[in-house]
């Protein structure tokens, strides 16, 4: 077993979640692991959105992005060393995020120190609350990026989502080189959806940049959709009302409203 | 149009999402909402976490479980009339809680108050992060409750997300009369998983009475489970370690660990 703390105690990595953006969408627990922190690491974007009193008088590691394994062992290289180490992540650790990254490398590699993992907003939590009441109903995630994952298993589950009407949420929808699983994923649902479904397109959400689209299946392309965007395709059920997506869960043919 | 609003300007109605118990757990913009809040409505289960000193010197309303439609009904009332009201709701109101309803209401009955959905973290990302890392990769969330769902859809959706391979969170998995659910539940993913597939039981996230369980398909009936919990079903490449669940992203295959 490789050493990597010097003889001192190991310490704590924080795996923490900050949420959309707005300082304002932390959760108490993240804010409390970020005071407590020695070391605070991440994405540069990432780090930018923390308040600064959070920050200041730290050691704080700016990482590029692309950069995950990196980031995250040199996060457990520190927190082994034994000091108290919050990795920063936006949205929420678990989701499409480092946690499970961090926990291969620990165990790969026999890091000792403790990892705690700090739950925030995703990215399906803040945009769905931005667009009104999308996922009311049973939904799914899906990233389109497939750096690690074969394209043939990602159409495999967009299909399968599409056919069963879960309301889908889709990470990673475009980036700069990657622009044509979006087509192919607003065919996959034309297959099983109406055109008018609605299509809600959230980047940056909370943050000054923040642009909403509320659009349809058909047109949905028209909208400028980024790398900082998530997508969301309502099921056959869900209808637009003042520039809301509104999923129903099922109570208008059981009680009367 | 029916009037609500004895001719006072209408209101706000925040429909704010508390998370998943511990005050720790809030966000900041629940905490203000609360604060700004003259009423605050909500089930007596949520409305007990909510620390005092953010209810104290206000109305408020405890409703009773299964009152949904009068509760929401009641919230876009008082608010019409010209008030501030929060509506609680355990986790996210935008996931398997009021938000929808909320809109619905409105939209059938003219209510004119402002409405503000106010996103919270949901039992999928307190529950994750308890567990370690069990949705790093695409995943669904399903509700066995067929109160609201005809069985048939919630069992198509169920062989769909089986067979994709998703990560699937089951949500009301079990309640004192509907039990047999789970029980099906279980039977289609191993008609699509190994029987040793890591499954994890979170009951009561974050609260005193917080429970985790780590199982397999195979024995996941054998720990209790009940309406405060929630199932994570692992997929193909999940693994156990140190009491965790990780699902790994793909990084192994990629680069050196």
């Amino acid at each position: 077993m490789e050493k990597h703390n010097n003889g001192n105690s190991p310490g704590t990595l924080y795996v923490v979640g900050t949420g959309p953006g707005s300082e304002l969408y932390m959760t108490g627990a993240a804010a409390k692991a970020l005071e407590t922190a020695e070391t605070i690491i991440g994405y540069k974007t990432y780090l930018d959105l923390i308040p600064s009193f959070l920050t200041k008088e730290k050691e704080v590691i700016s990482s590029q992005m692309m950069k995950e394994v990196d980031r995250c062992r040199e996060s457990l290289t520190i927190a082994d060393s034994g000091k108290k180490v919050a990795l920063v992540c936006g949205g929420d650790p678990g989701i499409y995020a480092m946690a499970g990254l961090v926990y291969e490398l620990a165990r790969e590699n026999d890091y000792s120190c403790a990892i705690e993992i700090i739950a925030g907003l995703a990215a399906i939590n803040s945009c769905a609350a931005r667009l009104g009441a999308p996922l009311m109903h049973d939904f799914a995630a899906v990233s389109l990026s497939d750096l690690l994952t074969p394209w043939e298993l990602i159409e495999k589950r967009l299909r399968a989502v599409a056919a069963a009407d879960f309301v889908t949420a889709i990470y990673n929808p475009k980036s700069k080189k990657r622009t044509e699983q979006i087509v192919k994923t607003r065919e996959i649902f034309l297959e099983h959806r109406e055109p008018k479904t609605p299509v809600g397109i959230v980047t940056a959400a909370t943050r000054e940049n923040e642009k909403i689209a509320i659009t349809t299946l058909d047109n949905m392309l028209d909208n400028e959709i980024t790398m900082q965007s998530t997508v969301i395709i309502g099921n056959s059920q869900s209808y637009t009302w003042n520039d809301l997506i509104i999923t129903p869960r099922g109570y208008r043919g059981k009680y009367s409203l």
